[in-house]
């Protein structure tokens, strides 16, 4: 590859880089913050900013940048390619609307290297106030989470064991199952069971119940769960009030993948 | 600005332009297709398409290319950047408990020449089936939305006044407002009265109520509103019975924004 090519390529990875350097603790930038924060020379970051404004992505005062909305027509691409948000979001409605608990969509993201990430791409929350706020868009570790676990025991066996064999699970809450052994023991369980439980291993108080939903092909593509507050409901009423519910609920999304598509 | 410099700013526009090329008509798509939708030389869409395979944004079989949940996180930077979505989310939860109608908050983006659009930013949907698909990152022409109108006729006058004498609203449906003055004596009631009902201008059955929300320096930031089918409620019961409740939702964003910023 030439020198221009080369030159081409790292300009779009370093633009991107430059959407992402803005976050909540960094909302308005100056270009000595971009340079400094993506690690561009003042000169480049000035220029990429510059082709962010004039696309449309970023606007300035002269002094400060911030994101525009725009940047969300970029989630919005892949949101509108994969149809699976549209498809679920009637189907949890209705699911939300009998269980009165919220309930979600999730694919897996990652690799096995660099791990794997469940990434929300549709909910629907109740209107009870939740202590944890998920958007789309929004991601966590995936073997800690029910969706994550569902996605992961659907993985080929050599893929998931390449990334058991690197995993270093982090104990995010006294209950976080420890170590790629036992969760290697759980994620055999889940895909005999066809169903997942998480018992708090994300965030204290927060219990989820998960089933996969397949495509066309009978390939697990996405993951559906109900999670509640374990004031509310322990594990054995996650299993018998809501997982019939939730499993209708992905036979209807199934269905309607099957028509679509 | 030098070849190179050059060179370096199209790259970056270019590279946005074929994470935006994938849309629900094409979720996947080959070489020959993307260069095709964007325009570019089947050596630069493939340059461009093996970076964004690099970068994670994009995965292939080799043959065929989709984007990745990883593009949510561009879209991702500007909502967590705002901070927005999240103050909201808990005022607009506890709203559609009390309206038992769906809730957002919209903010504006474009400008005089090319118009402006309402983007969703946050969204809860009540758990009856809505027509409507609307997520976060959708955007509708903002002169025949009350959040829009709102947002619109928070602009400068001589901003809007330009934005004004350029429009050629759609007439969307039978009772869209048409024409530039019609629409300018609205905005002027809607300044005056603080909130806007549309009632089925953007869509048959649809009809909605919005209220401006103010940051800490009491500019117009963002809108609320709440949505309704026609059959639900007419205009005078928007009024009488959820404004109320939607201007209490946005104070409470509002002092949660100044406690947060």
């Amino acid at each position: 590859m030439s020198e221009e090519r080369r030159e081409q390529v790292r300009s779009l990875a370093r633009g991107l880089a430059v959407i992402r350097s803005f976050d909540a603790e960094r909302p308005q930038q100056t270009l000595s913050d971009v340079a400094r924060s993506t690690g561009l020379t003042r000169a480049a970051a000035r220029r990429f900013l510059l082709t962010l404004v004039e696309e449309g992505y970023v606007r300035t005062d002269g002094r400060l940048f911030a994101l525009t909305p725009r940047v969300l027509e970029l989630g919005w691409s892949y949101l509108s390619a994969m149809g699976l948000p549209e498809v679920a979001a009637p189907h949890l409605e209705r699911l939300v609307a009998t269980v009165r608990d919220s309930a979600s969509v999730s694919v897996l993201d990652g690799d096995p290297a660099s791990g794997y990430d469940v990434v929300y791409v549709a909910r629907v929350p109740t209107s009870r106030i939740m202590t944890v706020t998920i958007t789309i868009g929004t991601r966590f570790p995936a073997y800690a989470t029910s969706m994550g676990r569902v996605l992961l025991a659907a993985l080929p066996q050599p893929t998931l064991d390449s990334y058991l064999d690197g995993l270093r699970p982090e104990t995010l809450t006294e209950h976080t199952v420890a170590g790629a052994d036992p969760l290697r023991a759980e994620l055999d369980r889940v895909r005999g069971d066809g169903h997942c439980v998480v018992d708090q291993e994300l965030e204290a108080g927060l219990r989820s119940i998960a089933v996969p939903v397949h495509d066309r092909s009978g390939r697990v593509t996405a993951a559906a769960n109900v999670s509640t507050h374990a004031s509310r409901r322990d594990a054995a009423a996650l299993r018998s009030e809501v997982l019939p519910e939730l499993r209708a609920c992905a036979a209807a999304i199934e269905l309607d993948l099957r028509a679509s598509g």
